[in-house]
């Protein structure tokens, strides 16, 4: 049997991108990872595509997936001038890849979207026909997975940015630049280091703000569970793998459906329900690289 | 070319059962619709099963769809035992048909499903992707359909039991029996009674009531908007009927989403993006006559 083609990976995040290549997911999230700092364009994308540039020169690469933060408008193929990254306004993963290695095939979706393929494919979320993933990190985002495509719509999920209700006694303004108080603005990272002048991960256990995190993020899943009814809701993200905050979120759950789906999974099971991811932090550059194997193999598909 | 097939349909609300049978989608618009009100499964189903007797004896019906009030536990094919109309809870339509009509083909999903296929069929979402239906009656409730198909995925979207931030000032328990003030508790039309001791349609056109209730609304698409990401979202339902307040909710989703998605139809085309059915106070029955001729298409199409 011939070896598969070897994919290149790109996570795209507000503050790095991490690259990668390999001829299997496996090797994706084995490979050593070639880290860059997300700064201008410019900068970091000829930093980006030299590294690539050099492994295509021992073995060539077939395609490219990109997982990149957003918005992104797809329509124009660009990233949305609504981003909070100001340089990026307007950027064109599919022109800047194409100047350096023409027409090598190009997936890109959001990271989110990507993560959440990646663990539908080979995570947390397989076998299900309806699954949602959710980072919590700087910021919060999600994708929402149907029979292993990410549902695009309008646009794409943006579920950082719903409105959940405020916690009694809690009176930080939010930091979302477009809404304040939204999801984002209360309960990502930067919230929390806005809100407590501290990281997540410098906050002790005990702290409060785990119990007005863990609110809020109950508040959103419950949110999602009835506008989009997934079986499952994987909750990845670097705020989300701080110690215990699963565990609490998980018991606000069943607290605030409170029996209303007749379903187990938001009873006694809530641990199936909302789940650690199964690629731990790799999923978003793992669905990268699904991103750019699925775009080699459209390119390959005879044309209709 | 021979006539199409005879459906039988039924949109089962807490209230009442409207019953029509129709060749086509557009006889059942027309027909003159049977009323039974909703009171005991017995009773209920005595008179609306005898209804259609009558008419299958006249012209053979060939297959009955059901757009019913929920939650209903697909996997148990049943309504929920979480449902409010207690002497419902386990009551399962595939039987009671089967007991009367035998092998006749039943298709059957929530009202909100089936409302929005008929919408994405015939009405306002036609030729979208993703689109959402929302009702706004006594309850809340919305489906969502994607490429025709409603998500059901752990169970179905139950939209009414998402969480809202309250508005300033109001400091109403909220209606709803499980949750309190989840948006149906905050927002339905059992809400305003409850709030106002006045129906919404007898509360003036400038009370406070509407702007506590469009606010209140339009949380809630914004949610939907950032968790699903519809194409089109159709809202329907007696509350939604009454004068200006879609034009209300319109300006408000405006100004919650403040730009952030760049998409017209989240700016200055959000009439575009929040529309009225277009088949109005029929979408449900003419839900459940596509639920029954797809139900009739599956049994006729060569088995696997």
């Amino acid at each position: 049997m011939s070896e598969p083609p070897l994919i290149g990976a790109i996570e795209a995040g507000g503050t790095k991108m991490v690259c990668a290549v390999g001829h299997t997911w496996r090797e994706v999230r084995d490979a050593p990872v070639h880290v860059v700092p997300t700064t201008t364009p410019d900068e970091t994308m000829s930093r980006v595509l030299d590294w690539f540039a050099a492994r295509h020169a021992q073995t060539p690469l077939r395609a490219l997936g990109v997982a990149s933060f957003g918005p992104i408008d797809f329509d124009a193929d660009a990233i949305a001038a609504t981003t909070p990254k100001e340089q990026w306004r307007g950027f064109r993963w599919r022109r800047a890849i194409a100047e350096r290695f023409g027409d090598l095939p190009l997936g890109y979706d959001t990271d989110t979207d990507a993560a959440g393929v990646a663990e539908w494919r080979w995570g947390a979320a397989q076998g299900r026909d309806v699954s949602v993933y959710v980072t919590v990190g700087t910021g919060i985002g999600g994708g929402l997975v149907i029979n292993g495509v990410p549902v695009h719509g309008l646009l794409h999920p943006e579920l950082g940015h719903i409105y959940v209700p405020r916690q009694a006694g809690d009176d930080f303004a939010g930091s979302c630049p477009s809404h304040g108080d939204c999801l984002e603005g209360l309960a990502s990272g930067e919230a929390i280091a806005q809100r407590w002048h501290r990281t997540g991960p410098e906050l002790p256990a005990d702290h409060p703000a785990w119990d007005l995190e863990s609110s809020y993020l109950a508040l959103a899943v419950v949110n999602v569970a009835m506008i989009a009814s997934p079986q499952v809701m994987v909750l990845g993200g670097g705020v989300m793998a701080v110690g215990g905050l699963l565990e609490r979120v998980r018991d606000k759950v069943r607290t605030a459906v409170n029996g209303y789906l007749p379903r187990e999974e938001l009873r006694g099971h809530v641990d199936h329900y909302l789940v650690a991811p199964g690629l731990g932090s790799s999923s978003g550059v793992i669905g990268a690289f699904a991103l750019g194997r699925r775009a080699l193999d459209a390119s390959l598909a005879p044309s209709a």
